[in-house]
This record gives structure tokens, C-alpha cells and sequence, in this order.
């Protein structure tokens, strides 16, 4: 092991092998820091060079300084030494200030990397698909935070605690007007009519990676992608559903309540953009 | 020193002297926890019992399970040994779980304590009153988490990033629709046209002790005070503005911009309902 460990998760704090952070700092203080969940995969963290650009972004939205490159880089190497497969989560904080809200002026960022065991999910969850719930929590609007995969998460977390049936893999998240927003840990994808459409993420929710990825990919193939507000009843309307995000790249919903969506051509391209 | 330290703050987690706490701490990965914030006065903690009733009712809205009144005690003995005045801060957190948002079924709740020196604010503030200003940023709506003295704490952070200016001590947040809900640290008092009116705290904001304790002196004493919307428009026209917290008390609001408010016979009053 180098590195702090909880079970057999290995960390790094500013490089060091540290399974611990200061009370003070304002990541816990105050949530007041960003994160990264990603894939790593035969030693090679899937997308890396898009996360560190969306880490740098997002750091960005809150005035954060992003530890630099190579920083990451030399902690992605020592925990991966570790370890060739896993979730790898990246966390930037402002440190330690002053006591009260105002961010410290020479706030000194702490950079956490920390490499934990892939969840065990049965490979039928891609080959079949994966039953999803609407969420009674309703997103509040924050355009200032919309996008950002901050450390402030307690929506989602009274979310994921609304169930506890394990045959149900994820719960949508609406906004208080009934738009779908996205998933808890995920996006959202829809084709209907021969669009590919996504939520947009203006008001709240999370611009994950692997969304920007499909969007990419998609308009490259000359396809009509589009984000967009879409209604539960325009996604329970839909032809297809999917959800995406770094760690799973692509589940197809098959079920939400009665609604049961059957495979269709699109699931082949779909994966093409994730798993290619 | 008892406990960890960092300069002059003194830390207990889980009552042992230490300054760090898990990375793996659902506190740091989602904010996922509830605080106060007391003043510790000649070895006293100001309002203790409502502090403690007020972290058991929050730690109920997320499904925490508080700890004990005789733990936090002890911890307030062992800290109030190194220094009798200070600010006092006591956060619970949900604790180290398993890897995503799901709340662990058996969770450990983390305890922390930590005393601070006072911070040095001149007596002026106290006498003269206070310049305020409108922050930018508008809350969100989240009726779950309203209320609430939560860890998810960036709208205050990046409110409290829009100026710099010592001059001005406090911020008004406002919700979306104009609404004034409260100061950055602190919850708001106006008085007009004989009522004594606070913001309704259902969409967000936090309610504070110090508010409670305006509220019940005020009915008690048999002036009409109620919970209710107040526009910025409203407070402009108001005979006389306050901020309340734990820590304060009691600061009266003398200019908001062009608007400078004269002392009122009502700040004697407030004063008594928290001073005394």
C-alpha cells in the first residue's frame, strides 16, 4: 500500500499517502470544493484528459485554483501501480481559511485522489438494461451551481434515500417545474422522432463527461442532438431511454413504473460513442 | 492543548483530541452533515440547550442519528478548559459509508467539536449598527432542506465572495422572486408599522436559534411578531432592520445603500430579547 487506507481504499492527499484531511478545511466546513468520479481500466483512467478539462471548469465556477496536470498525473500513476482496475475520484477543496464563509484571498487548494474497487454489477445491467424511479425530491434552481459537480450534495443524497429496493438501479431527478433533469449519479438521453435529445443543465443538475461525450460524438455522425427541456411525459414518451456516466458509460432504461421500452437500433451507436 | 490543534482552535472528533477526520467522510464527500455555531462566554455556552435541540431537530430532517446531549457536554467541558470565550462549532456528519449516495443503513455518525478565539469585531458594531449590502447571488428553493444548518453551505460561500469591502458586515440573500430571506450568517428582524416581522423560512435559508429566541420573547411580552414575506422593497420602507445570530446577537442595520436607518425605541427592546 502506498497510500492511506480504508478498506481497500488507497488515498492521496496533496500527493501524500493520507487517508485523513484537517476539520478545517473547507471541503468539509462548508462543501466548498469540486469532484471528479471516473473509470480506471487496465491502468488507464478512461477519458482523463475530458475530466481534467471539466475538474479545471468547474474549479473555474467557484474561483477554485486547479491543482496543475501533472499533479493528477503523478497521483494517477502511484495509485494506479495499486491497483489496474477501479473508481478513481478526484476532489479539489479550498483548503483551509479563516473561520466564516469569505473564501480566504491565498486559499492553498487540497488535491485528493483516491482509488477505490469497482462496484460489483452484474454484466446483465448493460446487456439488458436497468429498471429506473421518478424521485419525490425536486431539484431547486441554482444557475450559479448548475453544471458544477460540486461537494454540496444532500439533494442527492435524500434522493438515493427514498428506496431501497435493489432491483431498481436509479432514480430521475425533475426540476420543481417536471422537467427531467437527469439522473442521480447519471444522465439522461432520450430518441424520439429521430432526435437525440439531453436535458439542459442551465437551472441545476450535472454536466457529467460521458453527456459531453455522446453530444460530441453524435453531431460528428451528423446526427440531430440537442439539449433541451423534455417533460416526464416527453421522456415516458420516447422511444428510448438511456442513462449515462464516466463509471458505467451506458445503460439503456428498459423499465420506469409500466412504462417498458424495448431495444432498438439506436442502443448499438449509442454504446459505439461511450464503449469506442 | 487537549486537542488537535490548528493556531489557536482547538478540536475534538468523536471526543478525542485530533484535527483530522476521514477523507471517506460522507461530511467532506457530500456535504453530507448538520452544524451549529455558539458563543462560549466566561466558560459558558450561550443558549446551549437550544443549540442541542435545534442539532437533534436538524440532524432529523436528513435522517442523522444525533448524538447524545452528555457526549456533546463533555466535549464542551474538556474545550471550555483550554479558554473560556470562543466560538463554539459543533457539526455531525453521516459518517464513512460505502462508495455512492446511498445513506448507509448502519451509518456512524462522525461528532465533531471545535473552539475558536472570538473574532475581533470592534464595539461599534454593537453600538452604531452595521452597513449591509444585497448579495447577487439568489437563493435556491429547496423545501427539503430549508431551515436546515446544513454542511451544503456554497450559496453562502460564493454570496460572501461578492465583495471585500470590511465596511460592509453583512449580505442579504434574497430567493429567486425578491424575497428577503435572511443575512449570509445571520437572520433578519424588521419592524414596521408596529409588527415585528422575520423572513418565513420554508424554501430555504436557515432558521437560527437566536431567531427562535426573538420570536418566543417577543409573543411572550405580547408584541405582535410573525413569520412572513418581506420584499427588499419592504425592508427599504421598514422603521428598523436587524441581524440576529448566535455569535452577534444583536446588530442593528444603519444603511443598506442610500438608505440610512435612525435608532428606534424597539432596539432596546430587541437588545433585551437577546442580551439578556
Amino acid at each position: 500500500m502506498t497510500a492511506g487506507m480504508s478498506d481497500e481504499t488507497s488515498i492521496l492527499v496533496d500527493g501524500e499517502p493520507r487517508a485523513a484531511i484537517s476539520v478545517l478545511d473547507r471541503g468539509l466546513m462548508y462543501g466548498d470544493g469540486v469532484f471528479r468520479t471516473l473509470r480506471l481500466e487496465a491502468g488507464r483512467a478512461v477519458w482523463w484528459d475530458d475530466h481534467l478539462a471539466k475538474l479545471a471548469a468547474d474549479c473555474g465556477r467557484l474561483g477554485l485554483a486547479c491543482p496543475a496536470s501533472e499533479l493528477w498525473a503523478a497521483d494517477l500513476q502511484r495509485l494506479s501501480a495499486q491497483r489496474p482496475d477501479g473508481v478513481l475520484k478526484l476532489m479539489v477543496t479550498r483548503g483551509i481559511g479563516q473561520r466564516g464563509y469569505q473564501p480566504p484571498q491565498a486559499a492553498q487548494p487540497t488535491r485528493i485522489a483516491l482509488l477505490a474497487p469497482l462496484p460489483e454489477w452484474p454484466a446483465s445491467l448493460w446487456q439488458e438494461g436497468v429498471t429506473v424511479r421518478v424521485c419525490d425530491l425536486r431539484l431547486g434552481r441554482q444557475p450559479r451551481l448548475a453544471g458544477v459537480k460540486h461537494l454540496n450534495r444532500l439533494e442527492n443524497v435524500l434522493a438515493r434515500a427514498e428506496w431501497n429496493d435493489p432491483a431498481i438501479r436509479e432514480g430521475l431527478l425533475l426540476a420543481e417545474d417536471g422537467r427531467v433533469i437527469g439522473g442521480i449519479s447519471s444522465n439522461v438521453f432520450i430518441h424520439d422522432q429521430g432526435e437525440l435529445l439531453t436535458p439542459r443543465l442551465d437551472d441545476c443538475g450535472v454536466a457529467g463527461v460521458a453527456r459531453a461525450r455522446v453530444l460530441q460524438a453524435a453531431a460528428k455522425r451528423g446526427l440531430t442532438v440537442r439539449e433541451r427541456d423534455i417533460t416526464l411525459d416527453a421522456l415516458l414518451a420516447a422511444d428510448a431511454v438511456w442513462l449515462t456516466n464516466s463509471l458505467i458509460r451506458l445503460w439503456r432504461v428498459v423499465r420506469l413504473g409500466d412504462r417498458v421500452w424495448p431495444q432498438t437500433d439506436m442502443d448499438a451507436l449509442m454504446r459505439e460513442f461511450l464503449h469506442g
